[in-house]
């Protein structure tokens, strides 16, 4: 059975909408998309940037992310036919782990706590296929890395890209 | 610069340790070494076993483990001349993550949130030496697997074995 490398963030689960949901309502203020490259993060207006970097530390920002369309019921054909490992580089935020756990719990019961890998860096991550939003995770893999596109990573080139979970299953199943 | 996966429960912290003193002064019984074989939770007594399982569920127990002797001194060495990674299966145990997180932070506060790893299989790990007391774990590595000596592991064959921090010195550094 091939394993599969399945990144959280903005491949599962809509990190970087709902933080700017929050904040254009909060403050009335846009973000600037144009500003995005490498780090969505970097969209967010200079005065508030702890307010954000704050809200990636707090609990519950992680535990109520909007699920990507289509993610769920291709993960779980996917689940049928590889090896599936959900990989969140979750460290560097501590309130996030249990906040991940269960909304995998909720949102994937299918997945068993064997599935799941939270860590900071992902070099020591093997297998045969990785979907990954972040090519600072994808240049260490050995195995046939995708870059799942969002908006912080549209400059990128050189790796063969995934737009959506309709493009995850066209390649896997 | 050679990679070194390293264990954390019965390897860098004393986890059964912790169980045995609790359980003997909680209630009065001995537990019994000679059972376990394969797992120290088969050593306590058949009527008290879901209270142990019950016990590494609960917040709080996985924060205050004993550091195995010479633990810190040589990982911090290991860390000068070796990519190090604390690679713990924490994952069927919500609520160790956070305690493991606080006791690293505490413990070896010259590692960095980018070298934890919490998993719930091992398989997916890659590296060039790891250290673990479950054959379990080592037996899908493809570096050099050691085997760390404890109880449960007593019986097992057909692995080097470490049996304490002093022989992790003599061997890597």
């Amino acid at each position: 059975m091939k394993r599969i490398i399945i990144d959280m963030d903005e491949v599962m689960c809509d990190t970087m909408g709902a933080m700017v949901a929050w904040y254009e309502k909060e403050y009335g203020l846009d973000v600037d998309y144009t500003k995005m490259k490498g780090s969505w993060q970097l969209g967010f207006p200079e005065q508030h940037k702890m307010i954000i970097h704050e809200r990636l530390f707090s609990r519950g920002f992680f535990r109520n992310l909007a699920v990507m369309d289509g993610c769920v019921e291709v993960i779980k054909q996917l689940n049928e036919r590889y090896e599936v490992f959900i990989v969140s580089a979750a460290m560097e935020f501590p309130n996030s782990l249990n906040d991940k756990l269960d909304w995998l719990n909720e949102h994937l019961p299918f997945l068993t706590w064997r599935q799941v890998v939270f860590c900071g860096d992902k070099r020591m991550i093997e297998g045969d296929y990785m979907i990954d939003d972040h090519t600072r995770n994808l240049v260490h893999f050995k195995g046939k890395p995708y870059l799942y596109s969002t908006v912080h990573n549209a400059a990128e080139t050189g790796y063969e890209r995934i737009n959506n979970w309709k493009e995850v299953a066209e390649i896997f199943l």
